[in-house]
């Protein structure tokens, strides 16, 4: 029943999507054809079926956009909504008492995808975006959620290159098991450094009604002396998230998942 | 060059999309079948498709739900985002303040379309969500995206049947014309009571670069005597949020866009 004809469409109307990207939301057809590899005319048949269907929408300058309409169906049923809903009032609060970015992200493949931050308008420098990608070994978030990921997902990072974004950032698989040891351990990231000498990232595990990791919550701060005073803050909120999703309120077991 | 086998697929997919919802965000294929009015070979056939492509995604248990890849997709490059960013600060300064619920929304076709909501864990009832839909003529929201909206978009409104939510909604073309102008005049809209008995909601706009209004920023708190003090600090957040957005701090023109 599949044809070949079918499955092209969805699969250029994806590489149409990807062709779009926070620093370039708007894109004429010809940008478009030459991000997705697509003939000009392809392309041009096929955003027009998009916007059609406000999947896609198109300026008054004839400028493409993602469709206002996709943005809401795929908002109203988001597969992070009850995450993130549960999360916002503890991020808010974790927000006012240490400023600069707090943000909230989970394991997507081999990266961390980041669901939801709040920065102020003067906060360190941060790389991190809202779905956003960083690799998981580098943050502070990427490293509780590796620390708790899977035995499989370990194994490929640890055996795979391991870039650096400054001399703080692990860079040998010794260091990274290792940290991942003591961040199991001692139930939190502290990284200074690891992705901007001057930005100092702290990350929580949030965890399910089952107790495995599902989030973690981290924040960005300047890396000055005293910091180290911010981790219970992150640490009471990332447990306050976790009770809020159904989580029993019970010690957390130490060096376990 | 346009085949309706192409149109169709898009087509399709789109309906695949509306079937999810926040309420249903996890549907099994038969029931997508039941809500896109498809075939469950032909459902199940382009759910297999949509998964490949990260459109969709499927469960341990063989729910579907909307992808986490098309979330990111739409959300790195979201239609909203920039006026999201710029606001978010701003929201989250008159939610200390304020408390209860803190929204931000545009005008999409003939409804109000809520983009980011903060809520307090025991605030007042409120009926929006993020991505979620009201009348024009029924909040404090959507009466100042409609009092701020072209002539033809009133016209609709005016001539359309006016739902009412609660005796106080807005019932009557003279009554929702008085409210417009009202509105435009002072600089808010002050809702006691339109979508729920208990709830106000208070709004004010929200003006791009240009002085045209954008989105309403607005509040939902309990109808308590007093209330009306909170009218200044809506207004002052959705002057900070138009300032952000590039608009000239000149005193703001009176009865007019």
């Amino acid at each position: 029943m599949k044809t070949p004809h079918h499955e092209s469409v969805l699969s250029r109307a994806a590489r149409i999507l990807e062709a779009f990207s926070q620093d370039d939301p708007v894109l004429t057809v010809s940008e478009i054809a030459r991000r997705s590899g697509l003939h000009v005319a392809t392309a041009s048949r096929l955003v027009g079926e998009l916007v059609a269907h406000g999947f896609l929408s198109r300026d008054a300058d004839r400028g493409v956009r993602i469709g206002v309409r996709l943005w809401e169906l795929v908002t109203r049923a988001s597969p992070t909504l009850s995450l993130r809903d549960a999360a916002m009032p503890f991020m808010e609060g974790l927000h006012d008492v240490v400023g600069h970015h707090v943000q909230l992200s989970v394991l997507d493949g081999d990266d961390v995808l980041f669901l939801e931050r709040l920065s102020a308008p003067n906060a360190v420098i941060n790389y991190t975006r809202i779905a956003g990608r960083l690799a998981l070994h580098v943050s502070s978030s990427g490293l509780v959620l590796l620390a708790h990921g899977p035995a499989d997902l370990k194994e490929r990072i640890l055996a795979g290159p391991l870039t650096t974004y400054t001399p703080a950032t692990p860079a040998t698989p010794v260091r990274l098991r290792a940290l991942m040891a003591e961040i199991r351990q001692q139930g939190y990231a502290y990284c200074p450094g690891y992705v901007h000498v001057e930005a100092l990232g702290i990350a929580a595990p949030v965890r399910g009604a089952d107790g495995t990791v599902v989030a973690a919550l981290s924040v960005i701060v300047p890396d000055e002396p005293g910091a180290q005073a911010i981790v219970p803050v992150v640490r009471t909120a990332a447990r306050g998230i976790s009770r809020a999703l159904g989580r029993r309120d019970t010690p957390e077991v130490r060096g376990g998942r």
